[in-house]
């Protein structure tokens, strides 16, 4: 409660029947796409898709509602409802399969299909990682989205669809040395966050970091740093600049820097340097892997989504118990970088 | 032992001896297949693929046989082997070789290897899953025949063999509306039930329901189900007609739907509903896994066998911890669905 | 302690400041390639891999030091470090990022960026395995390797590469009958050995059995025997000649049979048997599982590395609970097989 600024507290006195409880919610597993638990924050997110595509912006709105709906109905607990932890992945999910199916009358049923199965898939990771203490990030959306793009090979009425990358055999990357411009670099560092939601608009980009800024500026710091990262990284070793531009190298390290750089490992005092020293290790680390990981998937035509993210993320998180000078913090602790910063000295005491 | 018909027990009276407890251990495997823990039904079901073929029959018995025998002698606890256990995943291990790989004087020996090793493989997978408390399911056949057979590619004395899918890029499915004739239906229903068991046989599709029947009518329920929910969703998706007709599409929903709707599952009265929901939701999310992993495959030409089941099943098991409107019943106490209708009210006094 | 050899007590004492110490861990970090925990086998290994490339040492070298030097950092156990448990992964890194990248000014720092990643994924792996008891084995390097090796068919200026296997879709292995002349035997069997450590040169191999064997006398007759199974079950399946004679097929196997003929089961006179019989099963499987997952490769032009030994030899492992006749050793009670024998009677008591 008190991570919530001043005007969401007052929207929060507002908010006492079901029905907005809902909005709250929805709203919230908006933001956690970002890890941010703040309404408002949501909301920003929402106007930004919207700038962006009202049609991406309805899909992920039905498929936020349908997740959400469906974990209340399955019985999750009311806090992580509420916190909008069902609901980010959903939030994802919906977006992608309205950028990479085809738009027919079977589209609708099957996101609604899709955001029921993310909620299950979001249970079921939450209860494979508890012994473990990590947190299910955005495997859910990656897991879900790739079993309901990938039966578009093998089902026609939903295949025929353009935006999926054409499954090819890799080739070895023509040797090449990237030229940026500044232009480049601009346009690379916006697109790289809204890439996030799927979108390549810089309006779309900006919006996100002020609805991450009002919450956390920790975590718009850490987003700003990721970016970047994406994209010194890709122009070092070589990759495709117009890749580069469309913020293709940027949506993973951006989520990597933020998910690590203050809200599942501390900036306390003592553990400062070695947080922002594995927070940039494992952002740069993210971009080779997402070169990787696009190798891999190349020959059955899947995009990596934020599978690269995920998964670096999840290999520092893990270790933390043998690499003791980290101080991680347990996901149903995570609030925002800012507090862990004060409930340090607290923790110290346990 | 309260499971069993009167016709059983008699049976059990008779056997007293080793050898018949491993003749009754080696049924119980072949009945396991489709979670039934009675050894008339593991007869019936034998009686089913010798209709269909007697090399099959042959190597799935040798397979059992062999898997059975290898788990005593590792030390695998009596009441697991009993139950069949470590039969059912040998059982289709057997049958898979014999389907795929070129039979000559390798086979036999190879089989035995691979029998041995997927009661090691069963092991594993157990244990691995026992903090979670779910089930190894037909895994260890999967993973097992994969790599048994993926080998057939580098080694040229066992290589050469059609059955198995040709190496391929996925490609988008034509635009089609499957157009499906009574007769269509009719096959694809019987078929989906006997493809279980590798088999393309309405007679032995009738046999193994009619096996299941005589155990459980709610599993024989299931089955049912589960086999129309494959073709519809086919049929809605715009799936293959000569697949459909073949019950390709049939025989992983059969297994989530026999596996979800009362074994592993209570449908008690007060988780009735959602446990009934839930197993449909799976079923049809396990048609439409099926079509991913046959693309995700087909770079390597392996077949998805029942990894579809396998995957979805274990999604909505694992979840049940954070599900709490359903009841899970944990692996070692899972019988059939008729015990745990009744077993619930002294499962809540608990 | 009591596991070095006379000499190597000896230099231990010599070894008392910080500087002696880490070269002591490094050296131990590269015996533990063989799961041997003695400087004096390290540094033979890296007499033997001088011999065959100094280029090959030199990034080894350097892959070792930055390893464990992060691990330090990072607040890992001085004892786990001390026994080179975060070198081994690192030093398998080097050498493989040395023979599969293009070697220019990229290099260098990119060895440097996966030797501290790698540290980070044992640390990740150790601590997701620890509730089964079960260790790392070379699946750091392994992981790390691919992810850092696969991104040069994304970035233009580390790709352009000769040594990756071309990606390719698997086709049917000719129908061959592998032909072996004694000749081809005997470089296979050396070569099988050198090959863990990506070279090619007998006497490389000679070395690293003399470096084993100064350490245990059983581990080396299992690396002898884990050969030979490489080139026996080569032939036997009709696996390419030119790949048997090159060790391709035993590099794993010996791992496996090394592994779990002593290292991580026991060999006490109540486990011998089934111990035994379980190396051989496992390091035949292990030869199968070779040709698999270089089938599964294929298609995106990847080696297959020590995988097949991870994969076969963490199978077992996990199944010890199930299968009681064997007797599993923890990973932080390792130390080498004639340890275990004598320690057996005391282990009974507890």
């Amino acid at each position: 409660m008190s991570a919530k600024a001043g005007a969401v507290n007052r929207m929060d006195k507002l908010l006492h029947n079901p029905v907005s409880n809902f909005i709250d919610a929805a709203l919230r597993g908006i933001a956690q796409v970002f890890f941010q638990d703040n309404p408002l924050t949501g909301l920003i997110f929402l106007i930004g898709i919207f700038i962006s595509s009202y049609v991406a912006g309805f899909y992920m709105l039905l498929a936020v509602i349908v997740a959400t709906g469906t974990a209340m109905l399955l019985g999750v607990s009311r806090e992580q409802i509420s916190k909008g932890l069902f609901g980010f992945n959903a939030t994802l999910t919906g977006l992608a399969l309205e950028l990479y199916m085809k738009h027919n009358l079977i589209l609708p049923p099957y996101v609604i299909l899709a955001a029921i199965f993310v909620a299950i898939v979001t249970a079921f990771i939450q209860d494979a990682l508890k012994p473990y203490q990590v947190p299910v990030l955005t495997s859910a959306f990656v897991l879900t989205t790739w079993l309901f793009i990938g039966a578009l090979y093998s089902y026609g009425r939903i295949g025929g669809v353009s935006p999926l990358p054409v499954p090819h055999l890799p080739v070895n990357a023509p040797i090449t040395t990237t030229t940026l411009t500044p232009n480049d670099a601009v346009l690379g560092f916006f697109n790289g966050v809204a890439q996030v939601f799927f979108q390549q608009d810089i309006w779309t980009g900006v919006a996100i970091l002020v609805g991450v800024f009002i919450n956390s500026r920790i975590s718009c710091l850490a987003a700003v740093v990721g970016s970047l990262i994406g994209i010194g990284v890709a122009w070092a070793l070589g990759g495709d600049a117009a890749s580069v531009r469309a913020g293709l190298f940027g949506f993973n390290p951006v989520l990597t820097a933020v998910g690590l750089g203050g809200i599942y490992y501390s900036l306390s005092a003592k553990a400062a340097v070695p947080t922002v020293v594995m927070t940039i290790v494992a952002a740069v680390v993210t971009t080779v892997v997402y070169g990787t990981i696009s190798t891999v998937l190349g020959p059955i035509g899947l995009p990596v989504l934020t599978s690269a993210f995920v998964f670096t993320t999840w290999v520092c998180l893990f270790a933390t118990k043998s690499l003791t000078r980290l101080q991680a913090i347990p996901p149903n602790e995570a609030t925002k970088p800012e507090h862990h910063l004060k409930a340090t000295p607290q923790a110290k005491q346990r």
